[in-house]
């Protein structure tokens, strides 16, 4: 008999597909020029040459059996030296290879991480708002995940509320910073304030209380943003990161797991990961890919293109009378939908050809998601028929 | 607090992984071309050139958005077409991509399909001998595995058992042909009874049984063995691939599911896998990867080397008075040790440099495996040791 359980899944359609979907036929109509897609959020630069010249290093200087072999199952060695390495001099952190764990992606690390620090029934905590497939990552692994609501204000932290929700059965808190869908970046006090609070609280509970900190936007800051490493501030913080974004590759599936040395059971807990990807059939992510990734650690694609998208559209949505928080990286923003039901909202932008994401799925309903990774072309192409829709359906403000 | 199941993992030590560590230490002390290392299964013949070149002209002639871009949850579509009609030209399948499900080798199809069609406490069955790792692959997933004890006589099936064992709890039954680690493939005799008491046993519980097959062998088969496509002979089978052995890229984590299309449910099959990759974190194997695998998908690695090694081996060890059922693929053979404790039989043969791994973690005591993927040169260097190790401790023969 086939899982129910997988099976009911499918009766639940993506919002973000949905709508991507949508865009896409529409674009076989009208052309897809004309349809102003912010539905997506894949990177709209290519991977720098840097790791199209690795990888072709690699398959003609390198020994096919050693290039193609298979991976140790915590990773190569000499890959997660060099992600030590990086990561050291970019954050002033002291780990070594022992601290690291390949994965396919953020994805992948986080599945571990959530596996190596609860079991079945424990909680995990998240803010909203937050990337909806925190749901299945956290929830089919066994554990629950609960919602802290947004602080809308600002989308920092609401802690009066996290404070209440952080009981004794929360072994886990995730965080996403810079954040998917708000593009806010956390600030260090919010983060300080976050790490007493945690720390407060395990020593009350009397057990430790883990950060798992979701980065795959690392390296997409905007100016006059602080960069904080996360795990400078927390010790018991296992960071979750992908290189999709920075080198563009979502499609190779390539991460890592960096767990900070002065975590309770640090080694234990990369050499953990490799039990726990014998019983999920993870294994490694691709030798190939691990490798040119290691070459290319310190570089990232043209990423420059994002804060000039946000720009141009923070300052429109503005001027059009939006609350909006001004994004601190990542390639999206998110601001306040102009009636209260934001998927009604959304539904009547299409007829602008405007594809927006309403909040809802992002556990923060009334707002809405405009993914700017696209040409910076298309985005001030869009800026007409967002004022036609604003105007139109709500009138000059 | 650390999840103590996978900590307790961390205590088990892996008997193949412990000889391959002796050897290579060993190695160190006199030449790494002086033991006689056939404790691992890994691919000894590079990947072909053309894997190499479809590389290279993804990279080069490929628009990197598209190359390196996610791959749909189910695998890239024009992959899976390949993949589809390499298998209905090859074996008469009708297979389209929507029965293909593109996985990080074996081992995560085998997490895929184990639970698409169980639920926790649903048994298992497979046969021993059997591939070690299927104990943490099945009994992690929730569902437990229950091992049928070894037709020590042919490696085939040993039916009698396998009937009381196939009660009402048993959801799937995994099989592995050509095995690891008996180098045995099963006749189409065999395959056709298995299917039979299946098809009665589902009838008699009133719910389906399905059959896993792990292929990653399927490549690699001797002279005068018939080739059977397991899924043939089956409605309700799931074939679960790896390129690992047949391209010799085990480290790319590049295989897939095939859903019989006659299978109950067989596409909603294949879509549940998306769904279970949400809960994993598996999300799908590296896109360029996928591609260059479909640009290959009917090549293979020079893979003659295995059967020359084979009938050296196979020949010598005859000589030698060994009881041994003759491979019909893979690179493996399982002879019956000269002792009754296989385990003090390949303690003996360390003395000679001969690293040979006993049955017991195959679920089959009493015998050894040897990985004959090494080079030939090294078999027969290999042969006066294995001569001197059996007159030496157990008598002219």
């Amino acid at each position: 008999m086939i899982a129910e359980q997988y099976k009911e899944m499918l009766n639940g359609k993506s919002v973000i597909r949905e709508l991507s979907e949508y865009a896409t036929a529409r674009g076989k109509e009208i052309g897809y020029e004309n349809v102003f897609d912010y539905s997506l959020g894949n990177p709209s630069v290519p991977a720098p040459e840097s790791f199209k010249e690795a990888m072709i290093k690699l398959l003609t200087e390198g020994d096919a059996m050693e290039v193609h072999g298979y991976s140790p199952s915590l990773g190569i060695v000499s890959v997660k030296e060099k992600v030590a390495a990086s990561l050291n001099r970019r954050f002033g952190m002291s780990y070594t290879f022992r601290h690291i764990f390949m994965t396919a992606g953020a994805a992948g690390a986080i599945a571990h991480a959530v596996r190596a620090v609860t079991v079945p029934g424990d909680e995990v905590l998240t803010f909203a708002p937050h990337f909806p497939e925190y749901h299945p990552y956290i929830n089919l692994s066994g554990a629950k995940l609960k919602v802290v609501p947004a602080d809308t204000e600002k989308f920092q932290i609401n802690f009066a509320v996290f404070e209440e929700m952080l009981t004794d059965k929360v072994m886990a808190v995730l965080i996403n910073t810079p954040n998917n869908p708000s593009g806010i970046v956390y600030t260090r006090e919010t983060l300080e304030k976050l790490a007493d609070i945690m720390k407060r609280k395990s020593e009350e509970y009397g057990h430790d209380i883990y950060l798992i900190s979701d980065e795959p936007y690392r390296e997409i800051l905007f100016e006059g943003v602080e960069e904080v490493y996360v795990s400078k501030l927390y010790d018991n913080t296992i960071s979750c990161y992908s290189y999709s974004k920075s080198l563009s590759i979502p499609g190779e599936r390539i991460g890592y797991i960096a767990v900070n040395p002065a975590c309770k059971d640090a080694e234990t807990i990369v050499n953990m990961c490799g039990q726990i990807s014998r019983g999920i059939g993870h294994n490694c992510p691709s030798s190939i890919i691990q490798l040119a990734a290691a070459e290319t650690v310190d570089d990232t694609s043209e990423l420059s293109v994002y804060e000039t998208n946000m720009n141009i559209l923070y300052d429109e949505l503005i001027k059009l009378g939006f609350t909006c928080v001004k994004p601190g990286g990542t390639f999206y923003i998110f601001p306040k939908a102009l009636e209260e039901d934001a998927k009604a909202f959304c539904e009547k932008a299409k007829k602008y050809d405007l594809i927006l994401v309403p909040g809802d799925s992002f556990g923060c309903p009334g707002y809405f998601r405009m993914a700017y990774c696209i040409a910076t072309e298309k985005v001030e192409r869009s800026l007409p028929a967002l004022r036609k829709f604003v105007e139109t359906e709500y009138g000059k403000r």
